[in-house]
């Protein structure tokens, strides 16, 4: 599993940075936003580190981590509550697309401000 | 691979409903989206019939067809030129969080308009 120094996910999936854990396993780890944007706002990252959804699927670990990631958004759903009343799940890929933190990440927004426009 | 009955994507998988393609392969078809709410606006779209994103998880297909639409990100993001200048992955999973068709997709959106705002 790759890790990256400075990198503040790698550092909150090692635990050395504290967050408010919403749920974690050997792979993954799904934490509530620090300014969260919806009533609901968690991210999903992977231990392993990539920088983005495209470095991923150029990763020999691409699909073992992509599989890992749909099984956690089941977990998190559930542990939230969520799988009846719905959710969202945006991954940004690069700056110019509002990527804040190059570790790829996937943000879970579920709650009372969602509607059908998307940007 | 499943289809379902009056499912407008299932009939786009076929070729039944033709559309602006962008790129397809036996598992996957990418098309433009009929109301674009950015400069590019692509509808990523499995064959194999899933309501949402959490029956994908509990799909014994599951891990295979997300795996494909990780690689088909990739393909689509290459082919409109976007893997430098960035775009944004959506899913919406339920009627509450904005999803219109019950057959999963992921919305890719790129160009002038996007920002760090979520919702």
């Amino acid at each position: 599993m790759r890790k990256q120094e400075n990198c503040i996910f790698c550092k909150i999936a090692t635990g050395e940075i504290p967050t408010k854990m919403v749920w974690e396993d050997d792979n993954i780890v799904a934490f509530h936003d620090l300014n969260p944007q919806a009533d609901y706002h968690v991210l999903l990252v992977p231990k392993h580190h990539s920088e983005s959804i495209l470095t991923l699927a150029e990763d020999e670990e691409g699909q073992t981590v992509i599989g890992q990631l749909l099984q956690a958004v089941l977990k998190v759903a559930k542990i939230l509550g969520l799988t009846d009343s719905g959710f969202r799940l945006i991954i940004n890929c690069g700056p110019g697309a509002g990527q804040t933190v190059m570790h790829l990440h996937i943000h879970m927004l579920a709650g009372r401000d969602l509607n059908e426009n998307l940007v």
